[in-house]
């Protein structure tokens, strides 16, 4: 057998450069090697130094001026500052009840509908407590306790997996069963097929988002169309991966229209600076906004998505929150087949999630993104880094199969899912109504109706005293009020500044989300609150 | 009231240019704010364009040469060609059984325990679905169904979640509850104490490395120390992140020894290349090469990175898996508190995950990181990252709580838990010894122990003409003698060329994971195919 480099010759990279220390020169395959390797991932070179540490320039201590700039520049309001404060007066309130104008802190500042009292789908958690603990399905005991169809469905979820292993890695795309069972949902929407080849399944939407911008963008000359107001996950994003978010503006007169010539305006704008911009994100339902786009809008914008070789980022996760009769969610896949456009004609990907919706199942993290008209060798690379994180947890990616599977009419849980389901529907419609009318009756006030997702999104018009007054603060005027609200009432809000917003016009972002026994509450404090706000600043 | 920019003048940044569109210049601090909002992420400035779509440039395709170039760097081999392979060989032998010489894929390519028939530890499971199903415990029937102690848990935890809402999103650091169960077992271990607000709940120990490499790297320029072998999840987090991987040298001959001369040697040479080293990587128990660490190894690696200033990162995922008498996991949080040192001495990351240990809950993605040592304005950058993907699953999290505080003497789920925590962790070593005692017996081939972790990493020495073979075939030696076995025996190894190796030797990674029945059909498959693979190449 050959003679190899001895055991000792340790570096890799020793070996280009001090042949001393190795035997015999590389022969061919080698040094084929040793390029892909050092091609491969950015490696140093290491030359044979001499190791004189004393010589070493002193460390660079960890400070913000030595960290990633882009993870300095990225924001994320939604638990921003306000919400800081929130937790710190929810402190005080748990260590020192009373010391505070009110006893609760209603945290309406993000989409996370159990932390204010909804109440999961029973068939749902019954088919996950029994895929954690299989065992179960071999008791008497158990049936008596869970009913016919979770543990068919418990038997149906297990027999697709592997060994019936829960608690293994699953593939980087997640469990195929369950993707065939996501994409049999994606067909029952949308009538049209899905295959379950194109679905990622992932630990929520914000991952798949992630993944996305990483694939898209190589530098800060590489543009993302945003809507302005947008969900500050894309800001973010395109903050941490070194993009540049390239805003359109929706039209906050026509109840946050989207208008394709605005569209076209940005991207000319965009491209005139000698960005490329890659691709078009848009929320519908809207997030901070609640519009649903018609259909006939949606041509549009898959049209010039077409035209213009831009990839179409579709955030969905809000399909199920429709509130209005005139209004009906359309996926974006749906429509660009039902255009008759096909893989070859434009890249779509569409997030969808189980935080939201009428299960609103925000802590289990599941969710998938489905990735179609991309080539086999990108979607290669999209399959890569999915298996870099091994993949998304189980009990996600089964929820992930069930909100696109719920029980049929004739399961023994239909009628109670059924139920649980139009329950919270309806009282989410009723409650986005009350607190649309309550704020639209508020002096300086205007609300566009929720016709989807969880927010309201008012606009409201500050004194000047008030504007000034933040700015001795050096704070911005929407901040000022909604941290004035929270130390009032204990009603969290976000700033419309952490979602974007026409400059000189103030906004704050309330979800739809707490308890219909709280909404009384809520509406008093709030205008009790802003009654006093303006006659203290009342110019 | 005043009178602000109109509805219609959409465009944020037509406000520094279009004048006509403003009816009044900016107020100082509007200009402050659009300032800040322009400078909190890129955003591209948009001017008024004539908006001739016509004049633009023709769409750019999305192609590989398009796509972020770090990310067709990246590569993650545990999850590479040969996994492709072993999984197109599975569906032939499903679709079509008796087309290969076995009936079954066993992949030892990956530690993933449950997928090779571990069964998870009875009480965690018992935990996780009371947690999942809280209805439950409000049964009769529960009590015969569940341990008292597993009933007693999941009331502790559910108490600890606001609202009992597993359904919600948590804390961005985790459940604070949790955090707090978690500092208690990290302090039990250590006998040092542990604040719960240094703890960061993540999906796995994965998503906390791409943390910290995302909080770290800025450029090409930012180096990060990683043994060679190494888990191939550092050199794609650094490829992905655009940094560059420094490598140091496990040595072979000394059972995988880490030598403080030559980390010197490799940040010295680093830095001669204008690199800023930031960190350093070390995995103890060691993947994918299985030594243990000695304590006095560990301090000498602690005062080399007190004295650089380099972040320690510390891959602890495998401190419960330790097969050897006279070896023991020392965590680093303890070697350095019991070298003196504190907060201000040394910036320490340990990375634990539910994945590894006896628990092998690969599916679950739970896990943590114990950040120390940082100042709080960068935990407040850790934080805010944290924030952007909301928090890690809940599950997840209450599994992180549980590893770290398992059933205590006394309680009724005690002995079982005992039970089958001993079983796994004598069964891995007894495992551990069969096969390394096989590889040793191979000509050519020696292993050394697997001290801990959950690998072997066995030396081939390939004949020259299985090497020119490989090259003849375009594929490396390792890799070529890994399909081979795949293709012979269904038996999934990773070449050592993912993980890094000294050139000119060759390697592969075997999981000791098999189920003890399965052990010696695996030798002697081994056996056979690498007696058949010498003859065939045999100088």
């Amino acid at each position: 057998m050959r003679r190899f480099v001895a055991d000792k010759a340790k570096s890799l990279f020793h070996l280009s450069r001090s042949f001393q220390r190795r035997p015999e020169p590389l022969n061919p395959l080698q040094s084929l090697l040793l390029t892909r390797f050092l091609s491969s991932t950015s490696i140093v070179d290491c030359p044979s130094p001499s190791p004189s540490s004393s010589t070493m320039d002193p460390p660079t201590p960890l400070t913000l001026h030595t960290i990633n700039p882009k993870v300095l520049k990225c924001e994320y309001a939604v638990r921003g500052e306000v919400v800081t404060i929130a937790q710190r007066l929810q402190q005080e309130l748990k260590d020192n009840p009373g010391s505070h104008p009110f006893d609760e802190i209603l945290y309406c500042n993000i989409g996370n509908p159990q932390s204010l009292g909804q109440q999961p789908i029973t068939f749902f958690r019954e088919v996950l407590a029994l895929c954690d603990h299989p065992s179960l399905l071999d008791k008497s005991e158990t049936s008596g306790l869970f009913s016919a169809d979770s543990i068919d469905r418990a038997w149906t979820i297990l027999d697709q997996i592997p060994g019936r292993a829960t608690g293994a890695y699953s593939h980087s795309q997640g469990i195929k069963g369950l993707r065939d069972a996501i994409a049999a949902g994606i067909e029952a929407r949308d009538g049209f097929p899905s295959d379950p080849n194109d679905i990622f399944l992932t630990d929520g939407a914000s991952p798949g988002v992630h993944m996305m911008m990483q694939l898209l963008i190589r530098s800060e000359s590489d543009g993302i169309l945003c809507p302005i107001p947008q969900y500050p996950l894309y800001s973010a994003s395109i903050a941490l991966h070194g993009g540049t978010l390239v805003p359109y503006y929706l039209d906050e007169a026509t109840g946050w229209g989207l208008e394709i010539s605005d569209l076209k305006k940005q991207l000319a704008a965009a491209k005139s600076k000698g960005l490329s911009v890659r691709a078009l994100v848009v929320i519908n339902p809207g997030n901070p906004t609640g519009q649903v786009l018609s259909e006939e809008n949606q041509r549009q914008i898959v049209e010039f998505c077409k035209k213009e070789g831009l990839v179409l980022l579709a955030d969905e996760v809000y399909q199920e929150n429709v509130y209005v009769p005139d209004k009906q969610f359309h996926s974006f896949k749906k429509v660009v087949r039902s255009m008759g456009y096909g893989d070859e004609d434009i890249a779509l990907v569409s997030f969808q999630s189980v935080s939201k919706g009428y299960y609103g199942e925000c802590g289990k993290r599941g969710g998938y993104m489905e990735v179609t008209g991309f080539s086999a060798d990108i979607k290669e690379q999209i399959y890569k880094v999915a298996s870099v994180n091994l993949c998304s947890n189980i009990s996600g990616q089964i929820l992930a199969s069930l909100v696109m599977n719920p029980p049929k009419v004739g399961d023994e849980s239909y009628e109670s899912y059924r139920g649980e389901r139009d329950g919270i529907l309806s009282s989410l419609a009723r409650r986005a109504k009350t607190l649309e009318d309550a704020l639209n009756s508020l002096e300086g006030v205007t609300c566009n109706k929720a016709e989807g997702a969880m927010y309201l999104f008012p606009r409201i018009r500050l004194p000047e005293k008030a504007i000034k007054a933040a700015e001795a603060a050096n704070t911005a005027p929407d901040a000022f009020y909604c941290k004035r609200l929270l130390n009032a009432t204990g009603v969290v809000v976000v700033p419309g500044s952490g979602f974007g917003q026409v400059p000189g016009t103030w906004h704050f972002r309330c979800t739809i989300l707490p308890q219909e026994d709280k909404i009384p509450a809520v509406v008093s404090r709030l205008t009790e609150f802003h009654r006093g706000f303006m006659d203290e600043f009342r110019d």
